[in-house]
């Protein structure tokens, strides 16, 4: 019997998955859809693999449930090490943890407030809609973007010299952003992070 | 040379690794105050440690700077390794990040989004606060600790049945909600989260 991911095809935190597993090559993890709009994640069935109601969801062969998306990644990095995305010895897993919080908290979860709290489209997910917070963190984007695209002066990856998650976390929420921001980094000057951005589009676990 | 943890003696997140510190028995981190009323974290110097401005910052012998609680404490996980507080195995890593993740995220975040938006003693460090998301935000904290207190009934420590990082971000949470939301899980019937509560606060690592 095979792993399923409990996924939302256009929602970002799904995505990190996704685009983690299909870098590393993992075959055979069913995807199943939870329909967000409809209210689904909310439901007594899904709450039963995540008391908190979020996607995505890795449902293991015996039926135990792993939620969060940064923890599906660093089982799914026992099963499969190679190619390496979290860190070899543990003060590289440390260091590119620090990265990947980083690029989450103070950069993603910016955007993803700004978005639930402005756009129409997810008023369905966040009720009540707080739109003078949420347009106050979309202000804060293009600053935080700044620190990003200052780290990338220092090194090709956000994490150092190599490709890892950090990346991954910060492609979903740059997509994310250009998605439903129309926030693109080079429009401000940022052709450091742009590049990058585009860099990472072309790889296949972006496709 | 040893290591220098920069922290703030009354925030939560500081807590955390000093409290991980004191449960394994770490010696020798210098801890350094940051002034944070005195906006000392914003300061250029400061910011050349952690860009995102934020503490703690755990600073090693050659210079390097570690931030983010949760990078820093798989950091001396790793140097220190007894008692376990992150995980043996990849699997059991990871089940534990999830718990230590869903406390951190929804119910830690809750909380510290009402206080910071809220609270008149944290205007100097949430600018500008938005009250209304504030109070939106700690009404949904008395749902989110019911979810651990129904967790509580299943095994005795958040990530299990034994003591681990999660049960320190939840403690860190549950301190600063008791602190500055007067909020005790006792006083709305939550008894299992109350007596867990009571339980930590006797462990010398929460002196």
């Amino acid at each position: 019997m095979s792993m399923k991911l409990y996924t939302a095809p256009r929602a970002p935190n799904p995505r990190r998955v996704t685009m983690f597993i299909a870098e590393k090559g993992i075959p055979d993890i069913e995807l199943v859809p939870v329909d967000l709009n409809g209210g689904e994640h909310r439901g007594t069935a899904f709450r039963a693999r995540n008391p908190v109601a979020r996607v995505p969801v890795l449902e293991l062969p015996d039926g135990r449930c792993l939620a969060e998306s940064r923890a599906i990644c660093t089982y799914l990095e026992g099963l499969h090490p190679a190619p390496n995305l979290m860190g070899e010895s543990v003060e590289e897993r440390a260091f590119i943890e620090m990265a990947d919080r980083q690029v989450e908290l103070h950069f993603f979860f910016l955007v993803a407030n700004c978005i639930r709290h402005t756009h129409p489209g997810l008023a369905v997910l966040e009720q009540p809609q707080f739109a003078d917070f949420g347009r106050a963190q979309g202000d804060r984007v293009l600053e935080a973007a700044r620190v990003l695209d200052e780290q990338l002066a220092r090194h090709a990856w956000l994490a150092g010299a190599r490709f890892t998650i950090a990346d991954i976390t910060a492609y979903c929420a740059l997509e994310f952003a250009r998605g439903l921001m129309k926030f693109r980094p080079g429009d401000h000057g940022l052709a450091r992070l742009q590049a990058y951005r585009d860099r990472i589009a072309e790889r296949p676990c972006a496709a």
